[in-house]
């Protein structure tokens, strides 16, 4: 036999279908082949960063011909991205076992089912309202969220976009025109010192782990760097984010990785979102902890013992956004790890990242520093 | 489009030639597509190791359609084993930029030329002799190696196959007629303490860096278990490994990572051979080093700046031969890091390797021997 091999097909290694073949599927699937896992991707564009690691199945997703073969032969469907059409998601449920499962992910998509669940859960919130009508807005300002507040699609919204903050009632009135009119949700604005975010994970057998909370920082509505562990956090902060990511795992049945926005307050964490998947903020696990982000969701979703979180070193993450920079400037700096996506630069969107652990330079601040002169690394 | 891809083909993307699809080309490939880098195999066997990671050429290594189309825009090329034919590596070399080059190949293919380069480097080696006839094996005996001695087949020889000690002039001439009466080499028999390894790299520039020593245990001539940084070496033996290594790599106008296996003696290191690629004693660097050989393979063969060598910490991996243990077992061991090769499982074949950090789990020694216990890992 001759000729260039398709992807090679292997009764014997289990498959794990991921929704998406963006740079987190291809993350994932980096992930599960050492451990002899196959991914295969469903993705719309036959280009997905993760073409060259999976078998991609190129289709829209309301494909039922696709869905079919995607669901072929699972061991277990899992999603790099959490807004999935609902139905979609529950017809590969009904053929596969999923996870994490629809449930997580309606209420991801949902900022009020979200929120709602999060206060049940004695995790704290920002005070929230649903906003339908200029008269829910009144309400909101007056009895729950006051002013100055922050006005949100409750649906697909990401890396800032779909929000704004409204200082004033009449503020308050254009964003919730230029937002649509209903399906938004009002939140009291809180000053906050920073953003920092826990990636925890929970295993089939119900077993949660946690990784040390993270700290973010953003420009333009989309992150630029993360660093991990988070310095100045307090044992008792770190506990308490861990116990909250407990809740909300064991909440939601939840069998995957999944992760936990907070703004850190004068008063203390507010939990400001989840996201049901992998995350940007946890790209350092693959250098900075002793099991990373994406095998611990590969070990999950197929059902393995999960790995250890810890952090091995203090970790950076830079974002490489809108431009690729040449790569030996990146290998050039000592200890910069450098990870790109395949993916053609546009304007905000990302390409790639560098890590740098403390162990690999000799001043963590300073290879960040370097790092972030680095075309698409400066925002 | 719709439909299951074959291997993108991203024009954008340069693509390193791997001769061979094994394991090692595989882990390859799995270290160079973070960098936005490819892979191209060429392999005899459809079912290759690499045909997950990249794009998999089958065909004889003597076909000249494959050839073509293997060196075919290819931005370098490499080599996952030694024992490639003369014409085949010196015809990529003629198409491609060819890291490491023809030389160190055929130098690393031939026990005589290699020990001859090694002494004339002042590098120490065991005394050794060309026996090419009985006449030859009399005058080894007598005048250079002595009794006891090492009878090897010149080349060809791996994981212990091809060589044998003998303690008498009767076993030495029946060795040489086992071995089949020409192309051998005797060698002095040197007592020693254990393997040490040292795994190093050069740059397309000429920069080189060196791996700390690796302490190797094998049993039935394959190895079992690698530890490093080797434990209870000295600062000079260490510096002295590393000049050698610089001296070799600087003779050979090598690029990329070479591996050179020691005897530790009561007299010092002995060099005992060296492998012109990347290693299996040193797959530890995957988790246990801040660069892996596998990236620092795929950079230097790119042209791109090389990566640190430094033990993050002190790391054992322990090979799996002849049997898969199930994913669970392994995994449920603290700090175990599974590597899956996708090989079918043969007597004496190796089909993974698992790797244990020490910041992975409370007692290295004591999780090596939770690891030992796993099938496939017993010898």
């Amino acid at each position: 036999m001759s000729g260039s091999a398709a992807h090679k097909t292997d009764a014997d290694a289990p498959v794990i279908g991921v929704l998406g073949g963006g740079q987190l599927a291809r993350m994932l699937a980096l992930a599960a082949i050492p451990l002899g896992l196959r991914v295969r991707c469903w993705d719309v564009s036959a280009d997905a960063p993760a073409a060259c690691v999976s078998e991609l199945l190129v289709g829209d997703f309301g494909d039922e011909p696709t869905l079919a073969r995607f669901a072929a032969g699972l061991l277990a469907a899992t999603f790099e991205f959490e807004n999935i059409p609902a139905g979609l998601a529950r017809a590969i449920a009904a053929r596969v076992a999923t996870r994490p499962g629809p449930l997580a992910l309606e209420t991801g998509q949902d900022r009020i089912a979200e929120k709602t669940l999060l206060a049940r859960l004695g995790v704290p919130v920002h005070a929230f309202a649903c906003i339908d009508s200029m008269a829910d807005l009144d309400a909101a300002i007056e009895g729950v969220v006051g002013l100055p507040c922050v006005i949100k699609t409750r649906r697909m919204g990401y890396d800032g976009k779909g929000q704004g903050v409204a200082r004033t009632r009449d503020e308050a009135v254009a964003l919730v025109h230029t937002l649509g009119g209903n399906g938004l949700i009002a939140e009291r604005f809180v000053p906050f010192e920073r953003e920092l975010s826990m990636i925890c994970v929970r295993g089939a057998t119900g077993e949660v782990r946690t990784y040390p909370l993270i700290e973010n920082r953003h420009a333009g509505g989309i992150l630029r760097v993360s660093r991990a562990p988070a310095k100045g956090v307090s044992a008792q902060v770190g506990a308490a984010a861990a116990n909250y990511a407990k809740r909300i795992l064991d909440a939601l049945e939840y069998v995957g990785v999944l992760t936990i926005e907070f703004f850190e307050t004068r008063e203390g964490l507010l939990a400001n979102e989840i996201a049901p998947r992998v995350h940007n903020s946890g790209h350092w696990t693959i250098e900075g902890a002793v099991t990373s982000q994406f095998e611990n969701h590969v070990r999950a979703v197929a059902g393995l013992p999960l790995g250890a979180c810890d952090a091995r070193e203090s970790s950076a993450m830079v974002n490489l956004i809108g431009e690729i920079p040449p790569r030996e400037a990146v290998l050039a700096i000592p200890g910069a790890r450098l990870h790109l996506y395949d993916k053609p630069p546009r304007p905000g969107r990302k390409v790639g990242h560098v890590t740098i652990t403390a162990d690999a330079c000799a001043d963590l601040d300073a290879a960040v520093e370097a790092v972030r002169k680095l075309p698409g690394a400066t925002g």
